[in-house]
Protein backbone atom coordinates (compact mmCIF):
# COMPACT_ATOMS: atom_id res chain seq x y z
CA UNK A 1 0.00 0.00 0.00
CA UNK A 2 1.67 3.47 -1.08
CA UNK A 3 -0.47 6.72 -0.78
CA UNK A 4 0.59 9.65 -2.69
CA UNK A 5 2.38 11.52 -0.11
CA UNK A 6 5.73 10.06 1.50
CA UNK A 7 5.01 11.67 4.57
CA UNK A 8 1.94 9.53 5.27
CA UNK A 9 3.93 6.43 3.97
CA UNK A 10 6.47 7.29 6.51
CA UNK A 11 4.12 7.58 8.93
CA UNK A 12 2.52 4.11 8.35
CA UNK A 13 6.03 2.73 8.27
CA UNK A 14 6.63 3.45 11.13
CA UNK A 15 3.53 2.93 13.07
CA UNK A 16 3.28 -0.57 11.35
CA UNK A 17 6.54 -1.62 13.25
CA UNK A 18 4.05 -2.12 16.29
CA UNK A 19 3.78 -5.40 17.33
CA UNK A 20 0.01 -6.39 15.92
CA UNK A 21 -0.29 -2.65 13.61
CA UNK A 22 -1.08 -3.61 10.25
CA UNK A 23 -0.37 -0.71 7.17
CA UNK A 24 -4.38 -0.50 7.30
CA UNK A 25 -4.25 0.16 11.00
CA UNK A 26 -1.56 2.42 10.82
CA UNK A 27 -2.48 4.53 8.16
CA UNK A 28 -5.88 5.00 9.99
CA UNK A 29 -3.79 5.72 13.06
CA UNK A 30 -1.35 8.67 10.70
CA UNK A 31 -4.92 10.10 9.60
CA UNK A 32 -6.55 10.27 12.85
CA UNK A 33 -3.41 12.42 14.10
CA UNK A 34 -3.94 14.69 10.90
CA UNK A 35 -7.69 15.26 12.20
CA UNK A 36 -6.82 16.43 15.57
CA UNK A 37 -4.56 19.81 16.69
CA UNK A 38 -1.18 19.55 16.05
CA UNK A 39 -0.44 19.95 19.78
CA UNK A 40 -1.91 16.12 20.21
CA UNK A 41 0.88 15.01 18.21
CA UNK A 42 3.68 16.92 19.61
CA UNK A 43 2.67 15.38 22.98
CA UNK A 44 2.36 11.87 21.79
CA UNK A 45 5.96 12.82 20.35
CA UNK A 46 7.46 14.27 23.68
CA UNK A 47 5.80 11.41 25.65
CA UNK A 48 7.13 8.63 23.65
CA UNK A 49 10.61 9.90 23.39
CA UNK A 50 10.74 10.71 27.08
CA UNK A 51 9.10 7.44 27.86
CA UNK A 52 12.57 5.85 25.38
CA UNK A 53 15.58 8.02 26.58
CA UNK A 54 14.52 9.17 30.58
CA UNK A 55 13.45 5.23 31.93
CA UNK A 56 15.35 3.56 34.25
CA UNK A 57 15.67 -0.03 36.14
CA UNK A 58 15.10 0.50 39.66
CA UNK A 59 18.86 -0.69 41.25
CA UNK A 60 16.65 -2.88 43.62
CA UNK A 61 14.01 -4.89 41.94
CA UNK A 62 14.71 -3.94 38.07
CA UNK A 63 11.38 -2.79 37.56
CA UNK A 64 10.87 0.16 34.71
CA UNK A 65 10.59 3.51 37.04
CA UNK A 66 11.61 7.21 36.75
CA UNK A 67 13.79 7.46 39.69
CA UNK A 68 17.12 5.30 41.41
CA UNK A 69 14.39 3.32 43.38
CA UNK A 70 10.88 2.33 41.90
CA UNK A 71 7.24 3.66 43.12
CA UNK A 72 6.77 0.24 44.33
CA UNK A 73 10.44 -0.14 46.40
CA UNK A 74 10.04 3.29 47.83
CA UNK A 75 6.24 3.03 48.97
CA UNK A 76 5.67 2.35 52.62
CA UNK A 77 3.08 0.81 52.83
CA UNK A 78 4.46 -2.28 50.92
CA UNK A 79 5.64 -4.95 52.88
CA UNK A 80 9.80 -5.26 52.09
CA UNK A 81 9.33 -8.81 53.85
CA UNK A 82 7.78 -10.27 50.75
CA UNK A 83 8.93 -10.19 47.75
CA UNK A 84 7.32 -11.78 44.20
CA UNK A 85 9.92 -13.16 41.33
CA UNK A 86 8.50 -12.22 37.86
CA UNK A 87 10.01 -12.60 34.73
CA UNK A 88 8.85 -8.81 33.12
CA UNK A 89 7.45 -5.84 33.86
CA UNK A 90 4.52 -6.34 32.24
CA UNK A 91 3.91 -9.92 35.30
CA UNK A 92 4.80 -6.85 38.12
CA UNK A 93 1.31 -4.60 36.37
CA UNK A 94 -0.97 -7.76 36.23
CA UNK A 95 -0.03 -8.75 39.94
CA UNK A 96 -0.57 -5.19 40.88
CA UNK A 97 -4.15 -5.19 39.00
CA UNK A 98 -5.51 -8.10 40.97
CA UNK A 99 -5.14 -5.59 44.04
CA UNK A 100 -4.55 -8.35 46.44
CA UNK A 101 -0.82 -7.92 46.49
CA UNK A 102 1.26 -6.09 48.65
CA UNK A 103 4.75 -6.73 48.66
CA UNK A 104 8.12 -6.08 46.59
CA UNK A 105 9.03 -7.46 43.57
CA UNK A 106 12.30 -8.70 41.69
CA UNK A 107 11.87 -8.62 37.89
CA UNK A 108 14.49 -10.96 36.28
CA UNK A 109 14.12 -10.01 33.01
CA UNK A 110 14.74 -13.68 31.65
CA UNK A 111 14.35 -17.03 32.74
CA UNK A 112 16.99 -19.82 32.62
CA UNK A 113 17.02 -21.53 29.45
CA UNK A 114 20.10 -24.17 29.09
CA UNK A 115 19.24 -24.56 25.38
CA UNK A 116 19.70 -20.91 24.77
CA UNK A 117 22.86 -20.66 26.49
CA UNK A 118 20.76 -18.55 29.29
CA UNK A 119 22.23 -18.93 32.77
CA UNK A 120 21.44 -18.25 36.22
CA UNK A 121 24.36 -15.30 36.21
CA UNK A 122 22.75 -14.02 33.23
CA UNK A 123 19.35 -12.96 34.47
CA UNK A 124 18.90 -10.75 37.77
CA UNK A 125 19.56 -13.85 39.99
CA UNK A 126 22.43 -12.96 41.73
CA UNK A 127 21.45 -9.59 42.31
CA UNK A 128 18.15 -11.27 44.23
CA UNK A 129 20.05 -13.73 45.85
CA UNK A 130 22.53 -10.81 47.58
CA UNK A 131 19.32 -8.80 48.39
CA UNK A 132 17.84 -11.83 49.97
CA UNK A 133 20.80 -12.60 52.09
CA UNK A 134 20.73 -9.39 54.12
CA UNK A 135 18.07 -10.32 56.27
CA UNK A 136 14.82 -8.41 55.15
CA UNK A 137 13.44 -10.54 53.25
CA UNK A 138 11.51 -13.75 54.61
CA UNK A 139 9.35 -14.64 52.20
CA UNK A 140 9.71 -15.15 48.23
CA UNK A 141 6.34 -16.11 46.22
CA UNK A 142 8.17 -17.65 42.60
CA UNK A 143 5.49 -16.26 40.09
CA UNK A 144 6.82 -17.86 36.59
CA UNK A 145 5.09 -19.02 34.03
CA UNK A 146 4.43 -23.10 33.96
CA UNK A 147 6.82 -23.79 31.09
CA UNK A 148 10.14 -25.81 31.08
CA UNK A 149 12.49 -22.41 31.45
CA UNK A 150 9.80 -21.17 34.33
CA UNK A 151 10.07 -24.93 36.08
CA UNK A 152 13.91 -24.74 35.13
CA UNK A 153 14.20 -21.07 37.25
CA UNK A 154 11.66 -22.05 39.85
CA UNK A 155 13.40 -24.90 40.93
CA UNK A 156 16.56 -23.59 41.04
CA UNK A 157 15.68 -20.48 42.83
CA UNK A 158 13.74 -22.25 45.73
CA UNK A 159 17.29 -24.47 46.36
CA UNK A 160 19.19 -20.93 46.83
CA UNK A 161 16.65 -19.22 48.63
CA UNK A 162 16.27 -22.35 50.99
CA UNK A 163 19.32 -22.13 51.51
CA UNK A 164 19.46 -18.91 52.40
CA UNK A 165 16.38 -19.96 55.41
CA UNK A 166 14.07 -17.85 53.09
CA UNK A 167 10.57 -19.57 52.74
CA UNK A 168 9.99 -19.99 48.95
CA UNK A 169 6.38 -20.79 47.76
CA UNK A 170 4.81 -20.70 43.81
CA UNK A 171 1.50 -19.62 42.53
CA UNK A 172 -0.96 -22.04 42.65
CA UNK A 173 -1.69 -24.47 39.24
CA UNK A 174 -5.22 -25.06 38.58
CA UNK A 175 -8.34 -24.66 36.72
CA UNK A 176 -9.46 -20.54 35.88
CA UNK A 177 -11.72 -19.04 38.27
CA UNK A 178 -15.08 -18.57 35.94
CA UNK A 179 -13.58 -21.76 33.54
CA UNK A 180 -15.15 -24.55 31.94
CA UNK A 181 -14.25 -27.59 33.07
CA UNK A 182 -14.23 -29.42 29.46
CA UNK A 183 -12.08 -26.76 28.34
CA UNK A 184 -9.24 -26.95 30.92
CA UNK A 185 -6.16 -28.72 29.20
CA UNK A 186 -5.04 -32.29 30.63
CA UNK A 187 -1.95 -31.30 32.45
CA UNK A 188 -3.74 -28.55 34.23
CA UNK A 189 -6.94 -30.20 35.11
CA UNK A 190 -4.32 -33.16 36.44
CA UNK A 191 -2.40 -30.39 38.19
CA UNK A 192 -5.77 -29.05 39.72
CA UNK A 193 -6.52 -32.80 40.77
CA UNK A 194 -3.38 -34.00 42.29
CA UNK A 195 -3.03 -30.23 44.52
CA UNK A 196 -7.09 -30.51 45.26
CA UNK A 197 -7.95 -28.33 47.97
CA UNK A 198 -9.84 -29.83 51.11
CA UNK A 199 -13.08 -28.42 52.26
CA UNK A 200 -13.32 -29.66 55.52
CA UNK A 201 -11.00 -27.21 56.70
CA UNK B 1 -4.43 0.40 34.94
CA UNK B 2 -1.34 2.35 36.25
CA UNK B 3 2.01 1.42 35.87
CA UNK B 4 4.88 1.73 38.64
CA UNK B 5 6.52 4.57 36.18
CA UNK B 6 4.43 7.77 35.39
CA UNK B 7 6.90 8.10 31.94
CA UNK B 8 5.11 4.76 30.94
CA UNK B 9 1.77 5.72 32.07
CA UNK B 10 1.95 9.16 29.98
CA UNK B 11 2.75 7.23 26.73
CA UNK B 12 0.14 4.94 27.04
CA UNK B 13 -2.17 7.57 27.86
CA UNK B 14 -0.98 9.16 24.77
CA UNK B 15 -1.56 6.04 22.53
CA UNK B 16 -4.72 5.38 23.48
CA UNK B 17 -5.89 8.02 22.26
CA UNK B 18 -5.82 6.51 18.71
CA UNK B 19 -8.96 4.73 17.39
CA UNK B 20 -9.24 1.49 18.27
CA UNK B 21 -5.96 1.33 20.75
CA UNK B 22 -6.70 0.37 24.16
CA UNK B 23 -4.91 0.37 27.23
CA UNK B 24 -3.64 -2.92 26.97
CA UNK B 25 -2.80 -2.37 23.32
CA UNK B 26 -0.86 1.12 24.42
CA UNK B 27 1.68 -0.45 27.22
CA UNK B 28 2.43 -3.52 24.64
CA UNK B 29 3.15 -0.70 22.17
CA UNK B 30 5.44 1.32 24.72
CA UNK B 31 7.26 -1.90 25.87
CA UNK B 32 8.23 -2.73 22.36
CA UNK B 33 9.45 0.65 22.01
CA UNK B 34 11.93 -0.14 24.92
CA UNK B 35 12.66 -3.02 23.67
CA UNK B 36 13.99 -1.45 20.57
CA UNK B 37 17.24 0.77 19.53
CA UNK B 38 16.50 4.60 20.76
CA UNK B 39 16.88 5.39 17.01
CA UNK B 40 13.16 3.68 16.31
CA UNK B 41 11.47 5.92 18.88
CA UNK B 42 13.26 8.86 16.85
CA UNK B 43 12.16 7.93 13.65
CA UNK B 44 8.36 7.26 14.90
CA UNK B 45 8.75 10.81 16.44
CA UNK B 46 10.43 12.09 13.66
CA UNK B 47 8.34 11.03 11.06
CA UNK B 48 4.86 11.51 13.07
CA UNK B 49 5.95 15.17 13.73
CA UNK B 50 6.91 15.94 9.93
CA UNK B 51 3.33 14.45 8.99
CA UNK B 52 1.44 16.70 11.27
CA UNK B 53 3.56 19.89 10.33
CA UNK B 54 4.79 19.52 6.83
CA UNK B 55 1.52 18.11 4.96
CA UNK B 56 -0.74 20.32 2.45
CA UNK B 57 -3.79 19.75 0.26
CA UNK B 58 -3.04 19.69 -3.13
CA UNK B 59 -4.23 22.98 -4.40
CA UNK B 60 -5.87 21.18 -7.75
CA UNK B 61 -7.76 18.01 -6.00
CA UNK B 62 -7.62 18.55 -2.38
CA UNK B 63 -5.98 15.20 -2.15
CA UNK B 64 -3.37 15.23 1.06
CA UNK B 65 -0.31 16.28 -0.58
CA UNK B 66 3.83 16.63 0.43
CA UNK B 67 3.48 19.30 -2.41
CA UNK B 68 1.30 22.42 -3.66
CA UNK B 69 0.37 19.82 -6.37
CA UNK B 70 -0.38 15.72 -5.25
CA UNK B 71 1.34 12.87 -6.89
CA UNK B 72 -1.54 12.12 -8.95
CA UNK B 73 -2.21 15.53 -10.06
CA UNK B 74 1.46 16.26 -11.26
CA UNK B 75 2.17 12.45 -12.69
CA UNK B 76 1.86 12.75 -16.65
CA UNK B 77 0.71 8.79 -16.85
CA UNK B 78 -2.55 10.34 -15.20
CA UNK B 79 -5.77 11.11 -17.84
CA UNK B 80 -6.77 14.56 -16.80
CA UNK B 81 -9.53 14.90 -18.85
CA UNK B 82 -11.26 11.65 -16.50
CA UNK B 83 -11.96 13.13 -12.93
CA UNK B 84 -13.23 10.50 -9.76
CA UNK B 85 -14.94 12.52 -6.65
CA UNK B 86 -14.35 10.96 -3.77
CA UNK B 87 -15.72 12.25 -0.14
CA UNK B 88 -12.12 11.35 1.51
CA UNK B 89 -8.56 11.20 1.48
CA UNK B 90 -9.10 7.35 2.27
CA UNK B 91 -11.43 7.12 -0.94
CA UNK B 92 -8.34 7.88 -2.92
CA UNK B 93 -6.22 5.05 -1.73
CA UNK B 94 -8.77 2.82 -1.90
CA UNK B 95 -9.53 3.09 -5.87
CA UNK B 96 -5.63 3.95 -6.19
CA UNK B 97 -5.24 0.39 -4.71
CA UNK B 98 -7.53 -1.33 -7.42
CA UNK B 99 -4.57 -0.30 -10.19
CA UNK B 100 -8.07 -0.30 -12.10
CA UNK B 101 -8.25 3.77 -12.49
CA UNK B 102 -6.02 5.83 -14.27
CA UNK B 103 -7.28 9.36 -13.81
CA UNK B 104 -7.70 12.80 -11.43
CA UNK B 105 -9.60 12.72 -8.05
CA UNK B 106 -11.38 15.40 -6.49
CA UNK B 107 -11.47 15.68 -2.90
CA UNK B 108 -14.72 16.47 -1.31
CA UNK B 109 -13.80 16.58 2.79
CA UNK B 110 -17.49 15.94 3.44
CA UNK B 111 -20.73 15.53 1.79
CA UNK B 112 -24.07 17.65 1.62
CA UNK B 113 -25.91 17.16 4.90
CA UNK B 114 -28.58 19.56 5.17
CA UNK B 115 -29.79 17.99 8.65
CA UNK B 116 -25.80 18.86 9.74
CA UNK B 117 -26.05 22.35 7.89
CA UNK B 118 -23.47 21.16 5.52
CA UNK B 119 -24.35 22.95 2.29
CA UNK B 120 -22.64 22.22 -1.16
CA UNK B 121 -20.18 25.56 -0.45
CA UNK B 122 -19.00 23.93 2.40
CA UNK B 123 -17.31 21.56 0.72
CA UNK B 124 -14.93 21.40 -2.31
CA UNK B 125 -18.18 21.39 -4.67
CA UNK B 126 -17.17 25.08 -5.90
CA UNK B 127 -13.80 24.38 -6.77
CA UNK B 128 -14.73 21.25 -8.35
CA UNK B 129 -17.18 23.12 -10.81
CA UNK B 130 -14.65 25.80 -11.43
CA UNK B 131 -12.25 23.26 -12.29
CA UNK B 132 -14.40 21.31 -14.51
CA UNK B 133 -15.27 24.89 -16.48
CA UNK B 134 -12.09 24.92 -18.06
CA UNK B 135 -12.96 22.60 -21.05
CA UNK B 136 -10.04 19.97 -19.65
CA UNK B 137 -12.30 17.21 -17.95
CA UNK B 138 -14.48 15.41 -20.09
CA UNK B 139 -15.97 12.67 -17.39
CA UNK B 140 -16.37 12.77 -13.85
CA UNK B 141 -17.09 9.61 -11.70
CA UNK B 142 -19.02 10.33 -8.86
CA UNK B 143 -17.85 7.66 -6.04
CA UNK B 144 -19.60 8.29 -3.23
CA UNK B 145 -21.14 5.91 -0.49
CA UNK B 146 -24.88 4.72 -1.05
CA UNK B 147 -26.03 6.73 1.44
CA UNK B 148 -29.09 9.63 2.39
CA UNK B 149 -26.32 12.15 2.12
CA UNK B 150 -24.05 10.39 -0.64
CA UNK B 151 -26.88 9.98 -2.89
CA UNK B 152 -28.07 13.97 -2.30
CA UNK B 153 -24.42 15.02 -3.36
CA UNK B 154 -24.59 12.82 -6.44
CA UNK B 155 -27.71 14.05 -7.24
CA UNK B 156 -26.36 17.66 -7.18
CA UNK B 157 -23.01 17.46 -8.75
CA UNK B 158 -24.59 15.26 -11.79
CA UNK B 159 -27.04 18.17 -12.10
CA UNK B 160 -24.62 20.84 -12.09
CA UNK B 161 -22.00 18.75 -14.11
CA UNK B 162 -24.66 18.40 -16.83
CA UNK B 163 -24.89 21.48 -16.95
CA UNK B 164 -21.38 22.08 -18.08
CA UNK B 165 -21.79 19.80 -20.75
CA UNK B 166 -19.87 16.99 -19.05
CA UNK B 167 -20.69 13.30 -18.42
CA UNK B 168 -21.28 11.84 -15.19
CA UNK B 169 -21.10 8.48 -13.75
CA UNK B 170 -21.36 6.61 -10.71
CA UNK B 171 -20.13 3.67 -9.24
CA UNK B 172 -22.15 0.52 -9.91
CA UNK B 173 -24.07 -0.81 -6.78
CA UNK B 174 -24.92 -4.71 -6.67
CA UNK B 175 -23.92 -7.73 -4.50
CA UNK B 176 -20.31 -8.16 -3.37
CA UNK B 177 -17.37 -9.62 -5.86
CA UNK B 178 -17.24 -13.48 -4.16
CA UNK B 179 -20.51 -12.47 -1.68
CA UNK B 180 -23.16 -15.54 -0.68
CA UNK B 181 -26.22 -13.83 -2.05
CA UNK B 182 -27.96 -15.22 0.84
CA UNK B 183 -26.37 -12.93 3.07
CA UNK B 184 -26.39 -9.75 0.63
CA UNK B 185 -28.64 -6.95 2.12
CA UNK B 186 -32.36 -6.48 0.92
CA UNK B 187 -31.70 -2.65 -0.63
CA UNK B 188 -28.10 -3.80 -2.02
CA UNK B 189 -30.29 -7.47 -3.76
CA UNK B 190 -33.03 -5.06 -4.93
CA UNK B 191 -30.47 -2.91 -6.75
CA UNK B 192 -28.42 -5.72 -8.52
CA UNK B 193 -31.86 -6.95 -10.19
CA UNK B 194 -32.98 -3.50 -11.40
CA UNK B 195 -29.70 -2.81 -12.67
CA UNK B 196 -29.00 -6.03 -14.23
CA UNK B 197 -26.57 -6.77 -17.08
CA UNK B 198 -27.55 -8.38 -19.89
CA UNK B 199 -25.37 -11.25 -20.49
CA UNK B 200 -26.47 -11.65 -24.42
CA UNK B 201 -24.00 -8.13 -25.76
Amino acid sequence: MSTSSSLIDKAVDQLSKFPGIGKKSALRMALHLLKRPEGDTLDLSQALLSLRTEIKFCKQCFNLSDAELCNICNSPSKDESLVCVVRDFQDVIAIENTGHYSGHYHVLGGLISPVDGIGPRDIKIPELLSRASDGTIKEVIVALSSTLEGDTTEYYLAKKLRELGIKVSTLSKGISVGGELEYADEMTLARSIRNRINLDK
